[in-house]
């Protein structure tokens, strides 16, 4: 960057590349909103002033008139793998609506293929018109000793990642516990990112009290994970930023957002964390949680303010997240300011999107990791993997179940279940039960694991999938073993995704070859066939929020209640330790 | 410091090293104040809760009730020799009211010593119990070519100091005007604070329009220099963080906080700049600055915020300027909250002031900087050195005269002289007209520039320091060329300080031995020896705030309108064009 001649462009002295005059400029340095010109050189803004104030001379000159120019919105905390694309195609459906910087945490595929996966995002974000900036995972695998991922990421790990160019934290710190208890591991995590000047997320859902506090001395910088009000302004009051989300799987500003604003200065910051592809399309990205912040009353600059600068400045970026004289010229243009809806987007002064659409597509960057099949089974799976054995022959037991929420929490129930030749009859328990199963994919020598599972209601048929957070082996449910078998296989043999299998016919598939989390396609065809298997999983039965990945957080064993892990089953989340089958 | 004890302490599971009960907290996070317990672990606090809620267990526990609890002040920009002593003496004057972090340019000693003079200022603040971090003077001279400085810093050795330990950004960037203007010497010390990560301090008073833009584009993050309301709003919109200040020689916050406060949105931050041992210890320090945000109506909590948590997170000091889990232990307890009193200061968890009293003295840290005379004359002066030749031998010619205004402003004005023997005579143009002469120190080949002076009101005698903004040669003026080389030699023998004389005696003096700048005695004892030069300077009619040191300023040639340097004489300011005696 020329900065002789930007200072030149900006003081008049030379011709700027671009003007957008007459536009409604939302400054979210004192969240006015007033008409302005605004002059660009190069990849930076020169100039910023009232509406004619200067005269701006220009290469090209946009007429502004009628609508509102915001800074590009900045997603301070997520993960691309939720949209199950790479960061290219991800690129290309969030730039539409108004995300030009994203803060990603790629713990999904690192969970995966380890530093590799990491390597993978940072160089496949390189150069694109988004700008992606990294923050390393500090929980891979989520719980340390309680399952397997497919790499284990300490201190080392975590310190090497740091110096990898456009990294700028350590990723929301999940095992608080861990941290609380003061676990080496993950003060050693947290110290490498203070080493190195990082910002640390938080991630402590519910925390509060004298836990919370040793959460935050430990040098935790900000939280996405608020439940509750009363939980949000003790959070506030301590000195975490929050970032305010709403995602695929919840709209979690909607209770906090009354509490925090009783406080006298208010100041915070937003995200998405998790979009899932048809959610994306239909329900848009940041725009969608400054509505959310509208909503509640908030004015629309400051919501613009908590989506870009607060930010920008929280990781320490700078020049982002602002429209001033020096700025990256990052500058959206929206024709409805209360709707929030996107027509223009340049990113560093090129013009991006155009009347909402995308100008050009956008090319995948080399990469030097090769992507192979990443699903590794130990030997083929058969229909005895899956069959429960009784400590009796014939007569009744009592078993263990976990029983999913419509909130996607868990509890455990204890009922009386039929064995019938040493084996559990699942539909001795009615229609809404049936196995669970955890398979091992990252080469593990163990044997896939087996529970029972109620409340997914699933009448029948099988749903598996690799997206199984955050260890990511395969989660599977369903009512015969012999379909469950045919639903691992297809997933070996796609190297990963999401199937769902009926009386040996498998009625849906999609396949995820990245790490099997991902698709090499763009959003507009994942999400059609997101949205066929969704419809494929709800004719089953399944009634939850996000019908076929309804099942892929059920072995994500830092999540109350009740959890399964590849290692040792059935989990108390609380305490960590194994619950029995058999009551 | 040891993280996993913090944790432990934060959590309850070891003892506290100190507890703070009962206290109203000034919770700078909400800008609410409530009844709040403290418990501090090591040098940081561990846990914050409300009053009474954790029952906390500590080695000692001081009861806070009826007092505020405060994050120590952080002074977001000062020159310590504007308080004419060592950071160790300064640390010992501003502790107790206070400020626990002061963000330095040491651009007074960098203009006389060069690279050493700051060094000697860092090396001189390691360890004290005020956090002192430093900023690298960017103009040293303050303007190229015009004038005669100690040094001369470019982009290289301003990137080699941005190395330097406790090294934070780039000083007030003064040659606005070369900034805006793109001379390779001013983007490229800007770009060696860029390419550090350093925080860049602006100085522009009165600049606005498409120059204040071009300052901006260069990188510019903040600015102390406002001087009216439509500039310092201009400034806001345009992302400077406004550093309001009230100093010794203004309350430059007066005229501009009314109009800043028509912003919907304002978040700012405070700083001293420059305060005079008798001023800091009559009115204070940043107490004093909190006190004009009081006066316009800012709630106090805010004022705190603006004192403290804004300036550290300005500067990317983690964990300074706030009382929450994992932030330092720089508390301060306010005795009144509108007088903004200061009782008991810690610092690290341990008390340094108690009952408004330092409780022991702060040692001078080693250096490895050896301290010698800094007053270095080409050859000793004689009265001919003074003397002004006229270009007639007898008779009458006009002369332009540099007329100081009591706002510290001047102006030129063109005036009849009588000239006897070639030599012009100051007293035909009456009692308020002298000479007025920069004696070059720095070791110039070049004799001294003289000049004639009005306004300031001294009736007879000479007035001579070593004090000359900013390149500190000697500026003295007198009405008698024999008292003035009575003055320059008494300079010389005692390494530069404050003078004067009148009819062959020295009426007063201050000695400043450390680069013609600072004392080595504490404040208390500078501050008497400064009252009692002052109460010489008005004795002999100087009416102008900071009497004695009321000249200082003449020479600073980046103030309006007309200035004296050492290398051309009288100087137009905005031309920065040599300005002929005779006109």
């Amino acid at each position: 960057m020329d900065r002789t001649a930007l200072i030149e462009a900006a003081r008049g002295d030379r011709p700027l590349d671009l003007a957008i005059t007459n536009v409604n400029l939302v400054n979210v340095f004192t969240c006015e909103i007033y008409p302005a010109d605004i002059g660009i050189f190069g990849d930076r803004i020169a100039v910023v002033g009232p509406a004619g104030a200067y005269d701006l001379e220009a290469k090209e000159t946009i007429d502004g008139m009628g609508k509102w120019a915001a800074p590009g919105f900045v997603d301070t905390h997520v993960h691309i793998e939720s949209t199950m694309v790479t960061p290219a195609s991800y690129a290309a459906a969030v730039l539409p609506f108004g995300t030009t910087t994203s803060i990603i945490d790629p713990h999904e595929i690192g969970n995966v293929l380890g530093m590799d996966g990491v390597r993978f995002m940072v160089e496949g974000s390189e150069g694109l018109p988004l700008r992606v900036y990294t923050t390393i995972s500090s929980c891979v695998p989520a719980v340390p000793d309680k399952e397997t991922a497919g790499a284990d990421f300490g201190p080392e790990e975590v310190a090497e990642m740091l110096t990898w160019p456009r990294v700028i934290g350590v990723a929301e710190v999940m095992d608080y516990m861990g941290v609380v208890n003061a676990s080496p591991k993950m003060v050693g995590i947290v110290q490498a990112g203070l080493d190195a000047g990082a910002t640390i997320q938080g991630h402590s859902p519910l925390l509060m009290g004298r836990d919370l506090n040793a959460y935050l001395a430990a040098g935790i910088d900000n939280d996405h994970e608020l439940r509750q009000g009363d939980e949000g302004l003790e959070k506030l009051r301590l000195g975490v930023l929050p970032l305010l989300k709403v995602s695929t799987y919840g709209n979690y500003a909607r209770n906090i957002v009354p509490t925090l604003k009783s406080a006298p200065f208010l100041d915070i910051a937003l995200c998405t964390d998790d979009i899932e592809p048809a959610d994306l399309l239909k329900n848009g990205h940041m725009d969608r949680v400054i509505r959310e912040m509208l909503w509640h009353g908030i004015e629309p600059a400051v919501a613009i303010r908590w989506a870009s600068y607060n930010g920008a400045r929280h990781y320490k970026l700078r020049d982002h997240g602002a429209i001033g004289p020096g700025y990256l010229a990052d500058i959206i243009l929206l024709s409805s300011l209360e709707e929030v809806k996107t027509s223009e987007v340049f990113v560093g002064g090129k013009m991006v999107v155009q009347d909402g659409k995308l100008i050009e597509p956008i090319e995948e960057p080399p990469t030097t990791i090769k992507i192979e099949n990443s699903v590794h089974l130990r030997q083929p799976v058969s229909v005895e993997d899956f069959k429960i054995k009784a400590p009796i022959k014939e007569g009744t037991v009592n078993v263990n179940v976990m029983v999913l929420e419509p909130s996607r929490l868990t509890r455990l129930e204890t009922v009386p279940a039929q064995v019938r030749n040493h084996e559990v009859d699942p539909a001795s328990l009615g229609e809404d039960v049936c196995y669970l199963s955890v398979v091992p994919r990252h080469g593990q020598q163990h044997p896939p694991v087996v529970a029972l599972l109620k409340g997914l209601h699933l009448r029948h048929g099988t749903l598996a999938t690799t997206i199984a957070h955050d260890s990511h082996n395969i989660i599977i449910t369903g009512h015969r073993p012999s379909d469950m078998v045919i639903a691992v296989q297809e997933l070996e043999k796609c190297g990963g995704g999401i199937v769902i299998v009926d009386e040996g016919k498998v009625l849906g598939k999609v396949e995820l070859p990245l790490a099997g989390l991902m698709s090499l396609k763009p959003v507009s065809e994942l999400a059609v066939e997101m949205e066929a298997i969704n419809e494929t999983a709800k004719s089953l039965g399944i009634d939850h929020r996000a019908q076929a990945l309804a099942i892929s957080g059920l072995a994500l064993t830092v999540i109350p209640t009740v959890r399964i892990s590849d290692l040792v089953g059935l989990l108390d989340v609380a305490t960590q330790e194994p619950i029995p089958l058999f009551a």
